[in-house]
This record gives C-alpha cells, sequence and structure tokens, in this order.
C-alpha cells in the first residue's frame, strides 16, 4: 500500500520540477528521490525484539514524517500485552527485526497533518491494535476496520511509508499514526489506567456488547490475566452474574474484589464438569492450547462461547463429540472496530471501570514479561515513557 | 445400567424359588443364575471386527431374551455408514472385539415384549445410533435422546443385558431393542431406501431444521459422501440455494442432479476464498482433519457453520483468528432425537427425498469399506441382511 506521506513527497516533488522548468530529461523515476527534499524522519526511542528469544534491547529508529492525514504522539505510557510476546517469539509466525512491540498507548498530540480534524496538538490521544487501513473499505466503513483485508496493524506488519519497512509499535517514546486511527482519552480517566483498554479493554468488550449482555446473564470469563481480569469487571458493571475460571488459586481474592460472584479454580477439567452447564455465555482468553470441550460445558446448550484468546499458531484444537455434546455455539472475536474503542473508552472512564496495574520502567521489560508468562502479572504491566 | 431383562430374569427367578419352597440357604446370589430358568438368548448372526484392522468377518452371537418394553426385529437390510469404519478402527478410542457395527438398521418386527404398545409383529420398523437410555433424564424427556448421559449407543456400549457385554449393531439378522428407540417406516418408502435416514438422514436434517432454513437461503454442504448428499438433497427439498463442496471431481454430476446450485471442487483450499463469503450456512460431514477456517470462510459474517462428521479422536483444530475474522459461529451436531428420527423418514417418504444407494451382499462389506475410505461409495452401501 502506498502511503499518503511517499504520495504527498512526490506531489511536492513535482511541483518543485515544474517550477525549476521543463526538458530536464528523467529516465529513472527513483532519481527524482535522490535530490529531493522529503521532511525528515521522526527519531524515536524504544524497546525492540532482535530475535525469538523473547528479550527486548533499547533500540534509536525513525518514524515516517507526518503526513497530511497523521498524528504524532508523545506516548506517555504502554502496556504489555500476552500478544506482544507471541508475536515477537514467532509464535505467530516468522518476523521482521528489530520488532518494537506495544499496541496499548497513550500520550499527547504533539503535531497533527494537514488534514487533520479529529485532534490537535496538546490533546489527550490512544492508539491500539492499528493504525492504517483503505477507507474505501466496506469494513472500514462499517467501523469493523480489523476485518479489512488492507489492516496495517501496530506492529511487525509490512509498510512501505515506515523507514524500517514494518509498523513499529509502542514500546516507544512516540508514534506516527492515521488521525482514524487515534482515539481519544478522556481527562477523567489516568493515561495509566486507560492504556489498557487499547486492547484488552475492547477485545473483551466488543464480543461481551454484540452478546448483547442483559442484567442477571450468567456470564463466565476463563483466564484471568490482562484480558480476563477487564471481562470480569466490565461484565460486573453490565448487571451480569460472573464466573471467573483460572488456574492461579491466588488470584481469588483480587477476582471476588473485582465483583465475581465465584472463582472457580481449574486444577483439574474435571472441575469444569462438575459445575455444570449453568452459563449463558462464556469468554475465554486463555493464550495458550486448552481443553475447549471442557470450558464450552460450563455454557448451557445453546448458549455461545467466545474465544478471544489467540494461543501459538493460532491454532485451538476441540473435541467436536464434546462440542456436540455441549450444544455450545462457539466463535473467535479479534480486537473491535475505532468506534467501539472509543465507546470503551468512554464507558470505563464514565464508570470507573480501571484495570489493575503496575507501573513499571523500560529496563523491567523483560522481567515483567517472564512475569506474564508464569501468570504472575498483576494484572496489566504499563510501562512509563519517559523511561525509555 | 440395570437392564429390565436381567431385572426381569431376577424376579421371575424370585418367584419361582417362592413357589419352590422356603428354607433353602442362598449363600452366593451368582449361584441363583446357575440353575435358574431365564429365557433363552436369541440367536443371530452378522459381521463382526475382531480387531483394529478394519476387516469385518461372519460371526454367530446372541442377542438378550426379549424383554417387556422390547421388540426384536429381524433385520432386512443395514447400511453401512463412516462411523462404523471409524469405530472398529479404534480411531475414537480402544474397542471391545468382536464388535458388530451398523446403526442404519431397517426390518421387521418378530416378537414385541408384553409392556409395548407401539410396535405389533409384523410391523416395518427402524432402528438408528441409540438403543436404550434413562426415560428419566430430561434429554429424554426432551426427545434429545442422544444427549442423555445414560444413553447406550447401537453398538460398542457397555450393556449388561447383551450376553457379549456390549450393544452389538445391525449388520446381523436381528436386533433386540428397546421400543422407545425403534421407529416406524412408511410404506411409501423402501426398506433400502429407508435404512440410511437412520443416521445420514437424521444427522444433517436435525440441525438443517434447528438453523430454521428458509426458502432461498444459501447452504452450504462440504463432503458429499452419505451424509453430504442427504444434506444437498434435504436442503434442495426445503428450497435452499445449495452449493456443495467435494475434493471428487467425478461427483459434479451427481451433485447437480441432486439438485444442487453448484458444484465446488475444493483441489486446493484457495477455492473456498476465492469462493467468498456468502453462504447464510453451512453444514460439514468431512470424517477427517480438514482446514475448518478456510470452508468457514464461505460462510457470510455471523453465520453458522455446523460440524457433523466426526474425525479420529473427534478432534477438530482450526485457526482461532481465522475464525475471528470469518466471524462465524461454529457448533457441532449429534445426531438427532427419536421424534425427529421419525420425523425425518416420513419427511423423506413423503417427498421422495432418497438416498442414492447400492445394495450388497455381506461377503461385499470389507470391499464396500475400502471403497468408503477412498471416497469411491456412490452415495451409501446398503447390505441385503439375507445374505449373513
Amino acid at each position: 500500500m502506498e502511503t499518503t506521506a511517499n504520495n504527498e513527497s512526490r506531489r511536492d516533488f513535482m511541483k518543485q520540477t515544474a517550477i525549476a522548468g521543463a526538458g530536464l530529461l528523467l529516465t529513472n523515476p527513483a532519481d527524482l528521490f535522490a535530490w529531493s527534499t522529503t521532511p525528515p524522519n521522526i527519531k524515536t526511542r524504544g524497546y525492540a525484539a532482535v530475535d525469538t528469544s523473547g528479550k527486548l534491547q533499547p533500540w534509536a529508529f525513525e518514524r515516517r514524517p507526518v503526513g497530511d492525514d497523521d498524528v504524532l504522539i508523545t506516548i506517555k505510557y504502554a502496556s504489555i500485552c500476552h500478544s506482544d510476546i507471541h508475536q515477537m517469539k514467532g509464535h505467530w509466525g516468522a518476523q521482521h527485526y528489530p520488532q518494537v512491540p506495544g499496541h496499548e498507548i497513550v500520550g499527547i498530540v504533539a503535531e497533527v497533518g494537514k488534514n487533520v480534524t479529529k485532534f490537535k496538538v496538546g490533546d489527550r490521544a490512544g492508539v491500539g491494535c492499528m493504525v492504517d487501513s483503505n477507507p474505501e473499505c466496506e469494513s472500514f466503513k462499517a467501523g469493523q476496520e480489523q476485518y479489512c483485508p488492507d489492516t496495517v496493524f501496530t506492529y511487525g506488519y509490512p509498510e512501505k511509508s515506515s523507514p524500517t519497512g514494518i509498523s513499529q509499535g509502542g514500546y516507544a517514546t512516540n508514534i506516527v499514526v492515521k488521525e482514524h486511527f487515534a482515539v481519544h482519552i478522556p481527562r477523567h480517566i489516568s493515561f495509566q489506567e486507560a492504556a489498557p483498554l487499547l486492547c484488552a479493554g475492547i477485545t473483551t468488550y466488543s464480543p461481551l456488547m454484540k452478546f448483547d449482555l442483559k442484567k442477571g446473564d450468567r456470564v463466565g470469563v476463563a483466564g484471568i490475566g490482562g484480558l480476563g481480569h477487564m471481562a470480569v469487571k466490565i461484565a460486573v458493571s453490565k448487571g451480569a452474574e460472573v464466573y471467573a475460571f483460572t488456574t492461579s488459586p491466588d488470584k481469588v481474592d483480587d477476582i471476588l474484589a473485582f465483583g465475581a460472584k465465584e472463582a472457580i479454580v481449574v486444577d483439574d477439567v474435571k472441575k469444569l464438569y462438575a459445575f455444570g452447564p449453568k452459563l449463558d455465555y462464556m469468554i475465554c482468553t486463555i493464550p495458550y492450547a486448552f481443553d475447549l470441550a471442557a470450558y464450552a460445558s460450563v455454557v448451557k446448550p445453546f448458549g455461545t462461547f467466545t474465544q478471544v484468546g489467540m494461543p501459538e499458531r493460532f491454532e485451538v484444537t476441540m473435541n467436536a463429540l464434546g462440542l456436540a455434546v455441549s450444544r455450545v455455539n462457539f466463535n473467535a472475536s479479534l480486537i473491535g472496530g475505532i468506534p467501539e474503542t472509543q465507546e470503551v473508552i468512554n464507558y470505563c472512564a464514565d464508570n470507573k471501570v480501571h484495570p489493575k496495574i503496575q507501573i513499571i520502567k523500560a529496563e523491567q521489560i523483560n522481567a515483567a514479561w517472564e512475569n506474564v508468562v508464569n501468570k504472575k502479572a498483576r494484572y496489566r504491566y504499563v510501562i512509563d515513557a519517559a523511561t525509555f
């Protein structure tokens, strides 16, 4: 996909040559750029993966110049999502390195392109899992940009406009994105608490809203990490009776404090069958292989089970007979659209539905990643971007 | 589960001992049966698996005597389902041998127990995938006997009343079942054409009816074997626009003759992505591992995909990201209940929705099984029980 920034520099150049005079013989378009005056790239510092080790290191790199439809955001905080770890480790396919992860990003608008109307310099803004797409796409027009085939996800996607050739994420001091993909962060929620809403919040809010959650519905949440604890809090705030399924006994007190009716410690899948088919709906955030038929068995016949955790190779294996016996409808959900992302941020700000977070410095990222993998995060690590 | 037949023989015995006189010292209940006069078992001949080779051989064995709620059916025809092969080969777990497969069974009632009201001797009757269950179970009461935890499936299930200790299927000259699990075969459909309806018919009819199929709906059928060709015919007869997905180019003419709008030869999963998300509903009968996300991609967002084929180990692996992007709801369906089984038989008889069959002799079973595995069946082999 050709980017606006490059198109713009080409147009600017053509104007300049027209002014300089005709008759100049251009044999190779690439020659043009050798002496064109493109705006300078934007310098940034961040933490990048350079291989599949799951260890990040400081890295100085460049963003594209601010295009007409772009905003430059000075990042204040970026939080750690399990997806960052999966992707950097190559669990979802081979990666280009160095690559900067991070798709829960908040900060202050530092510069805006000339077509930008949604933001002005000084605004509080957030960026989630997407940074660009094709405005002509039906999914884009429907506010479901995540399903557009041209969508550029926030890190590791081919992006011609990026000096590194791929999109680079938010573990960094700044980011340049199309204004469409930035959302407003209201003043009545802190940056730190807003950051996790950009992925963990929207990814759980979107399917819960699609399910058309009604007060008193019995909702299950499987996997109580960054996404799961937000699912519990959002479902509770919407009036659901929430049942949380965790493998960590020491999360039980927190889960009850989040407002769940019951926390079920799944040290054996038999506990799921013993629980029985009681729930109207289940959202599963488990990002590793798990026994889907066993987890589906807690949902009432003809209820719905939504998978949002994305395991290695995205693979979920199920027992078709078990699923048949449960009569549960299974689906998977991917993040949420931009209008819905603004909606969940406003909802959480207005209703004080805040993630439980731990603020860390850049140098603590690698230790934090190990904690996430070892289920020790409580419940979202938020990196202070001043420490990059 | 204690069976009626055994309970009955025990009660009969106790009456007899009471008549014979008191004072008899019974130290071991097992001794009782050594000299009791239980009704004789019923002799039968059939074809049994004796190991996981997938080769059957002639076997003479015994059925339980006809209990008060039982009917004895003289089998006229039994047809071959892919499930027979999977189970005998141990694909779904270790088996007891010798085991007689077959759960598409039709014949004539030869004897009825004293409580039987649904049948009289001489009636045409069919037996599908179930032979016994617990009438107190909620699923049983709801006419969804296949979901009752106590249900005895037609072959290979522990069954105390059976002289062999397990239920034995319909590749045989007769069968004894609880009357509840036998259905009527109307006179306006042949035995041969009725047999495949007992599994292939009901397994495809049930989810199609649950989907609430409307005239003009675009329905996909993946895997055009015994189940799939019935799914095509049933959906066509209900007014759907049917798209059939097959890996066998030489089935295309048949598929169009069955009334499908289009037959798509899936020699490469790319053909599925090229087809695009057009269908309202998809039923998948493929009984082996397949690329679920690719097949789901032909269904419209928020449409439904039902799996009825049961692969090895019942395992279906899906790409959760692919499923998320498709936004398709996935479920699996197991056969159908007894009232629904009667319904599909009546429907197919009334509307002349007949399976395409090939009649074979018992000695051809092993060759027919190989053809089924090699996708050479057109489309259901029906065994003439006179040849056992």
